[in-house]
């Protein structure tokens, strides 16, 4: 497996676009479309939250009924989200006037929306939007870039990633893009995250591919604690690399799967370094814990931590806060046992150790905590299992962001 | 029962006294002591953080095997969190220290700490401190307030209040003080309230008493999610007030508990519009939900949602981020039936129904929402239950704050 330049468009048979539709401002990209030459295999997962945006009820039906889908199409201005019967409507007007202009049938339409929750689609200015993009499809890596480009709220750069491997001798490529900034505490998946694929490979084991690996990857991260009612992860394999088709959990589906690992711990990562107003990528990795779902607790409270985020932007080495955030995540440990390291491009140092401080250098520890990627390790001394979560420092301009965020 | 002026001094019997021991800062009250003439019974609740402070294994320890004490020793520079054996010790000493001075037993010495993690107690300004304390008591308001000032540390203002009711012809007097600020979101008690009360009444109902009523008060109050390794909660009965003991849940009883009901939350109220960088107390009320703990939990979502904080703080009426929190809280409900309010002194408004934003007018919503203290109502429809929890805004201050609190 390699990574290489690119994104939604890498793999073979995908085309996207991005456009200007005035949804929210004039003149910023605020629509994308993906689309396959060949039907896709889909599969998705989306928010727990029980207030559920109108996209995310549309495009769960989608892959739950059917499985297949050709193409997506996304606005970035207005979430679509609490806006009642109205909201889903407005999905399938949407998906009907994508269709009509693509030659395919509504239901291979899936849509997505992130931005302001509570307010009405302006119809109008999206079937504009469906109208410019249809026409400017196209499969190059400039075409992938405007279209992750068009996703993009309160990001301050496009996320995309692409990586290949080979499968019983055909390349297979993966791509994605995602977006996410703000409310992002995902439980299922993130905000917006799109990856396509030429796989061939059936149904059920896409489905089972990705629900599997957002445990590990979109649902370590989080920016805020917010988990949105956007909330979208949908990965589409349209067959072209011409690969056996996978039908069971044999070798090549390992292969792929640790591919689309790569893929989807790359944007996850890059979601949580790019969170609103942040300064630094803040990874927190529990080791040596009595289970998986323990070390992700675990992992998870840390990065959640206000306190610790805060402190985080400081460079400031306050491990009591990560210790106290450990504690009350609710898993059980023995705080006398354990021990906490930091880590970044600066160097590495232990913390804490047999219920005390280490003897540390607070000068060294503010060099390490300094680095745009900040790493803890928390080695819980209780088994084998670890797991990594990823989020970001809390920082003014999180606080300047959302404060008036509408206006 | 009605509200007095005054403190932890106000029940017959208690003395109190603030002093600068020079714990962290030259010339700072930074240690405080309660006293009272007679021993007393005393209940107690404290941090579930699995990281418990030294002092909160101290006093649960003589709160569960002893039920009874006579004095407390607070300081507030260090928080004897993380220091292991030696922090434990550093309890026993300070309390020894007291108990000599005083004429009682060490364990009638509950101790209390609050400050950095991780850093050991200077044992020699300790003991300086305990010996300006003890003959500083006194039982006038002004001693309570020295105390109650002598524990706050990033708080603005102290928290103190006082209530007196009759129970049996004879007037009964509670009289609490509190500290807050950061690392507030507790689970059992907050950070540092002492409550003192003439009341006779036997140790098991006190205790039953004060663990009924955290849940309502000061386990329903967050400042920024991160449960203290100290938060402890002690409440003192020394029966100076001459009642008939209180043996069982008679009318005596009732009226006691009501009474602690008005302390506990004054003072879970003061220190969550308190919180650090507050411009705002943000009070949620969840009301006809279909359970009580799922009020609670409810309620508790949106007043820990960073995303509906930020926004108070930008006094913007972005309702959906309240909706999206109690989506993401665990709880069941449907978004379509539920309808959303906005109150404070300047005026009530409905904002969400049947599914969709009500017609309201966003400047008078920015009114509403400029004040000191912003009141939210979700009416769930769908039972009789009812919660309300307390909170504050996000600022640019709270991260100043804690970017770097040590230095």
């Amino acid at each position: 497996m390699k990574v290489i330049e690119g994104g939604i468009t890498s793999a073979k048979g995908f085309k996207a676009a991005g456009a200007a539709a005035g949804i929210k401002y004039v003149g910023r990209k605020d629509m994308a479309m993906i689309f396959s030459e060949m039907p896709c295999k889909v599969a998705g997962t989306f928010t727990t939250n029980v207030v559920k945006a109108a996209p995310v009820i549309w495009d769960r039906d989608i892959v739950k009924k059917k499985g297949t889908a050709q193409a997506v199409v996304v606005n970035s201005g207005i979430a679509n989200a609490c806006t009642g019967q109205q909201g889903l409507d407005y999905c399938e007007e949407t998906a009907e006037a994508a269709a009509k202009l693509l030659g395919i049938s509504t239901k291979d339409v899936l849509v997505g929306s992130t931005g302001v929750i509570g307010m009405q689609l302006k119809m109008d200015k999206l079937k504009e939007g469906v109208k410019l993009l249809v026409p400017a499809l196209k499969e190059t890596k400039e075409a992938g870039t405007e279209a992750a480009e068009a996703i993009m709220t309160t990001d301050t750069h496009s996320k995309q990633i692409a990586v290949q491997l080979e499968i019983g001798g055909k390349t297979v490529t993966i791509g994605g893009m995602a977006k996410g900034s703000g409310m992002i505490h995902p439980n299922m998946c993130t905000m917006l995250a799109y990856i396509s694929s030429d796989v061939n490979i059936s149904q059920e084991l896409l489905q089972q591919a990705l629900s599997d690996d957002v445990n590990d990857t979109f649902n370590m991260i989080s920016v805020d604690g917010d988990t949105s009612t956007n909330d979208t992860l949908l990965l589409m394999a349209n067959g072209a690399a011409g690969n056996a088709e996978i039908t069971e959990k044999n070798e090549d589906y390992y292969e792929f799967k640790k591919a689309l690992n790569c893929v989807n711990t790359t944007l996850a990562k890059e979601m949580a370094g790019d969170g609103e107003g942040a300064t630094a990528l803040f990874e927190v990795q529990v080791i040596n814990a009595d289970s998986k779902e323990h070390a992700r607790i675990l992992a998870k409270s840390v990065i959640t931590s206000s306190l610790t985020k805060a402190a985080i932007f400081g460079h400031d080495a306050n491990w009591g806060r990560i210790l106290c955030a450990l504690g009350y995540s609710g898993v059980q440990f023995d705080p006398d046992r354990m021990e906490l390291w930091i880590e970044s491009e600066a160097g590495k140092m232990l913390i804490f150790k047999n219920g005390n401080a280490v003897d540390y250098s607070e000068e060294e520890a503010t060099k390490i905590l300094s680095e745009k990627c900040v790493h803890v390790t928390a080695d819980m001394k209780m088994g084998d299992k670890e797991a990594t979560a990823w989020g970001c420092d809390l920082t003014y301009d999180y606080v300047k962001i959302n404060a008036d965020y509408r206006s």
